[in-house]
């Protein structure tokens, strides 16, 4: 039975880069050795390393003055190294949940940090808006997507300061304007490829300004001035990178993806706001494209594992929420072709014939 | 043409674990979707992280008070957490070469740090002995294989204070007693799989003694606390790794890998010395069983380019010396079959009948 993959991350690539990463996984380009056991430094894998950073550039249309990176650690780790890197005084986050939340905790051990808004007194339904960003941060950081609540924001928004965004979620998802970011990061796991690697996009300019002294591999230079070589990279995952940046760029870029996602979502979510046995958790106007969040409504709730079998044995895989938001989660990744989503829309409304009287 | 695969890292892996790898690319366990597009929170993935962990538990029998975590970044990104959670008040490192200098330059950012015993004298073609390690050191720090100058410490040294080694080119080649070391750490990328992932085994007591806050993906115990999954791990690597490691204990352990190691560095070794062409450059009693370094003899040196060529021609890949070494180097991890070890022997005897009369 073909499945349907809504997994959160890591989560669904496109069958022809999973095909060719297999490909590589026993023999790269022909040369009689796999990808896995060549040294990262021979023109096999630099070509690799270079295409992955040119196509990501290319797709997202980074200025000259940005420099790319690919490291390991996840964004996790990021958490960490932006407010090593950046923080000299005082940093501002906006709090859209859990993932904002580590992020805060992090920044707080390396200098003042203020949370300039947030939608915690809704459990993160929303994303906030209508506050003053201070003029005096070193920089603003959001998380553009937030998987577990299904919200994003949907436009890049005006920061008098360096705006820093995790886009884990949903970067290459949608149109963005690079130039308003001062730093983009995110693991790759969602939309760029496997778990394994974390993208950095950075303007240059803002590097080298903080006083405190940084170890080798947390100051972004380093991986700058080694075009992500200063140590042993995460090969494999950047091949799979390599892999769906160039599936991207073949079907007609993030224009296209972002056509196709919006397409994806209003299915999904009219099919949720016409179904009388569910409700979706996020503000209308903050949905995420990605991460499609809904419940069963409160007096339907007694279904919710009836549902979650009816939907197994049509091939849904990863529908779950996440323990912290309860329901299910359909996350609409840009490899998910618009059948699965479909196939979910027809799976909700056979539920609903078998249930609403 | 068969290679015989001399990388110095990433390096030769078993061709099994390569099928192994490339199928599990295509489709896990038979679920119909790619190791790279599951959550790593299901059970198929736990499962290949948890015999990961107990594979290399048995294989070289770590006691129950260590702890063994997987974390992405690699074994540079460890020269600054180790110090980041060991250093309280002095360290000591044996300075062995680049690897060694790398991390000695990390630990300094946290504290007072000595080299305790150096042989950077000699371009590093030694291992120092005969020091004394001081008794109010936190933790003494040994390189215990030093790729680029082939030179290894044989034995598991007998240290008053906590005992730290990067095994990042040598973990699993030969027994070791894990009881005499605090914490062992190394890049997954020579003997247990793939670039990506890194292995850190700790004596769980050694952590949580130092007064500065740990950013959390630093601090070790929350990797411990959470089985490798504090955040999303290198999942692609992970499973290589446990199919090496599977592979590794089907043919003997490290018993059985030992002998065939020590059988293979022998009769390169013996080759280098009795050929007059060339002439090994580590001390013969710290000679590496993983990278043997040799050069041509200084009347012979015009022929460099010659013998690359030469070698080449005959499948071998990778021979070329570091550039801070110079001359050749024959990676022979454990995944290297006697079978290209002796192919290179022939070719040497080859290419010295054609150039001495």
């Amino acid at each position: 039975m073909k499945k349907h993959n809504f997994n959160a991350g890591p989560s669904i690539l496109p069958q022809e880069v999973i095909e060719n990463s297999a490909k590589a996984v026993l023999d790269l380009n022909g040369i009689g050795l796999s990808l896995l056991e060549i040294s990262h430094r021979t023109a096999d894998f630099e070509n690799v390393n270079n295409e992955a950073e040119s196509l990501f550039r290319e797709l997202l249309n980074v200025p000259e003055n940005y420099k790319i990176i690919f490291l390991g650690g996840g964004a996790s780790t990021q958490f960490c190294y932006i407010p090593y890197n950046l923080l000299e005084k005082k940093a501002g986050y906006i709090n859209t949940g859990v993932w904002s939340k580590k992020a805060i905790k992090e920044a707080k051990l390396f200098g003042e940090t203020v949370v300039v808004a947030s939608s915690d007194d809704t459990n993160f339904n929303y994303i906030p808006k209508g506050y003053t960003i201070p003029a005096d941060l070193d920089y603003l950081h959001i998380t553009t997507n937030n998987t577990i609540y299904g919200t994003e924001f949907h436009t890049d928004i005006d920061s008098p300061v360096n705006l820093v965004a995790d886009m884990s979620s949903d970067i290459l998802s949608r149109p963005i304007d690079v130039s308003k970011y001062a730093l983009i990061y995110g693991g790759a796991q969602k939309n760029m490829g496997p778990a394994g690697a974390t993208f950095i996009i950075v303007r240059e300019d803002i590097l080298g300004k903080v006083s405190r002294q940084l170890p080798s591999m947390v100051d972004y230079r380093n991986h700058i001035a080694n075009d992500s070589m200063f140590n042993t990279p995460p090969v494999f995952p950047i091949f799979v990178i390599r892999e769906t940046l160039k599936w991207l760029k073949s079907i007609g870029g993030v224009p296209e993806i972002y056509r196709r996602n919006v397409a994806k979502a209003e299915l999904l979510y009219n099919e949720i706001d016409r179904n009388p046995l569910f409700v979706g958790t996020a503000a209308k106007e903050d949905r995420s494209l990605m991460n499609i969040c809904f419940l069963l409504q409160p007096e339907f709730e007694s279904l919710s594992g009836a549902f979650m079998e009816f939907a197994k044995e049509r091939g849904m895989v990863g529908l779950k929420g996440h323990r912290s938001a309860g329901g299910f989660r359909a996350s609409c990744y840009n490899a998910l072709p618009i059948e699965s989503v479909e196939a979910l829309v027809a799976c909700m409304q056979e539920f609903e014939k078998a249930n609403v009287k």
